[in-house]
């Protein structure tokens, strides 16, 4: 059953899957990850497919998850467990997909909007689009698995850019430090998305799929045990965390102390 | 006993073996996979030497695996385990020589001949070249040791625009995807090439040769089993790869199932 | 106890590290590797500070190790396992720093400077630096943990550029290599390496230190072992290596014989 702020379309052997939030610049809500996996887990399974593409609605990729919401489905341990456990089944619905997968990038693409396009085969962005984390600003981690693929794609100095300076990137930027496969003018990003996920469905979809597991699979497995990897939810048990959420809900400046 | 289309000649303490069948591009049929391998592992041998240049005649690098000679040589199951044992250990003698190879890269850089490419520790190539793989056409696919370099050298943005897009870069774009050591003028790569080469037997051989392995060493083994790179010859059973070898040869193009 | 040559001082939650021996480059000899230790580690302690910067006096970052000091503190195989420990124990104090660490890069970042510049998480260089590892020149190698992070920060075409070959890189070419995180003109690196620390002090501490181990934690273990490591200072052994030193001390050119 489709979410009518993630709606599925197809165009041949091409599904494309929208982020269609745009009072928020398609941030994400619980159950938007949720339908994002559904969605992502059921074109994995369709046979007759060639490449996926993800997009916004608006002029913007996502600017991420849905700060706002967090009063309601976020900012206890307990709650962050499971909604750690949402994010990350949608995360990986875009790694483990069988069929490439290509962001078409205009405006922000912002937070767990990066950590989506990070996820993907492919990022076609404009030259105008702003591609960051920013966790750091509200005293929030990312996960081991979501932390991965950055460094697989880009190196860990341009990782440290990311998580710990916050580093907003334009579209020029992102290009040289590898984030992007490629950068075009703002004009044509969905047009040039499209024409890469065609090349794409022109190729052998066997091959496609071998190599697509096969780069995943040379990543080897993570270095991290389980208990670990729950590490990344205590932030939701800090002082910093509950002072930056405060601040960010009355629009101050969040004043960091290190607990 | 050299082999009429590798041909190796010497300029004091550099080796150069030069791919040498024009009439195809300089692309590989397996004779000339065994004499790759033959003639790198008698030159790392060679206490004497302190790099090695490889180059093709005519004006291009290579254009890969030569495609015409797959009906004899190639593709059936059985055949194609053999022939991956070559290609095999042909890309293997290059990453596992002593000395510091350099690929000097002029016009196609193509398939098995960008597979050669990202096994060289250098790869000095020319403005005009096409460097790129086209296994997805054919339906075919990669081994897991000949993927590995690839991420190493440039990430997995980049390996999946060669191995899924089977996107075709020009020496600039080679260069700032990581995949080329440094992008010259077309008219110099060969000397550009030869260069280098003699920077690299100025300096210290044992600091050389303890650096090329220590690279090497530190990506670690494949994490994947003997049975899981075996698979990767499994495309020479599919529908698919049938199909399109037999579109080659007729010159249509081919259309893929999934099978 | 402070070392005269390493003074550490402090602009509000920002520390700042000086490389002071101007009348070698700022390179270092084995007491300023134990005052770097030292310092680095108290540092890391300090739960009051945010992040660090290192930089060096007269308008350059370091030249390395002092070559000249080799006659009394290196050069033997029993002193330079002693040695090794110190730049190890060196190198790792940046790296495993609790705090980010910023690296200014002006004029000479060689040699084990420009090691010490790959430990540390971000680099910010003048477009006239001269960046590059000169080990070749004198028979010497580098430990399996300094160069895994050049491996996991810019790949290994980088690292053979680096080690094999011996380039020396211009702030551009640092950064088009994933070398630096950014350049700038050569009169405001130590402004933008100020710059880029406070706005690492701005963020939330516990998310920069959660980040920082994740970035070095996910690279995994290095797969070699304990002989291997050790492996790395046997050039004290080697022909080449005394005939270089000496060839240094009279301002020669070594000649190397690959013994």
């Amino acid at each position: 059953m489709p979410h009518p702020e993630l709606p599925v379309s197809r165009e041949g052997e091409i599904a494309v899957v929208t982020f269609n939030r745009p009072k928020v610049r398609n941030a994400l809500d619980r159950a938007m990850w949720e339908a994002l996996a559904e969605a992502m887990e059921g074109l994995s399974g369709d046979e007759s497919l060639r490449s996926v593409v993800l997009r916004g609605t608006g002029g913007t990729f996502s600017a991420g998850a849905d700060i706002r919401t967090f009063a309601e489905e976020r900012g206890t341990r307990a709650r962050e467990d499971r909604y750690a456990e949402v994010v990350h089944r949608g995360m990986q619905s875009i790694r483990l997909c069988r069929h490439p997968v290509v962001a078409a990038i205009e405006g922000a693409c912002i937070g767990g909007g990066a950590g989506i396009a990070t996820m993907c085969d492919f990022r076609v962005g404009g030259e105008g689009i702003r591609f960051g984390i920013t966790a750091r600003n509200l005293g929030i981690w990312y996960a081991y698995a979501e932390i991965d693929p950055i460094l697989s794609l880009a190196g860990s100095g341009v990782a440290a850019e990311l998580l710990i300076e916050g580093r907003i990137f334009n579209g020029r930027e992102a290009y040289e430090k590898g984030l992007l496969s490629r950068v075009v003018p703002d004009g044509v990003v969905e047009q040039e998305g499209m024409a890469l996920a065609r090349r794409i469905a022109e190729g052998s979809p066997l091959s496609a799929r071998f190599h697509k597991q096969a780069i995943r699979r040379l990543r080897g497995p993570l270095p991290v045990g389980p208990e670990e990897e729950a590490e990344a939810n205590g932030f939701a048990e800090t002082e910093d965390f509950r002072n930056a959420f405060r601040a960010f809900l009355t629009k101050e400046k969040p004043r960091f102390v290190g607990r």
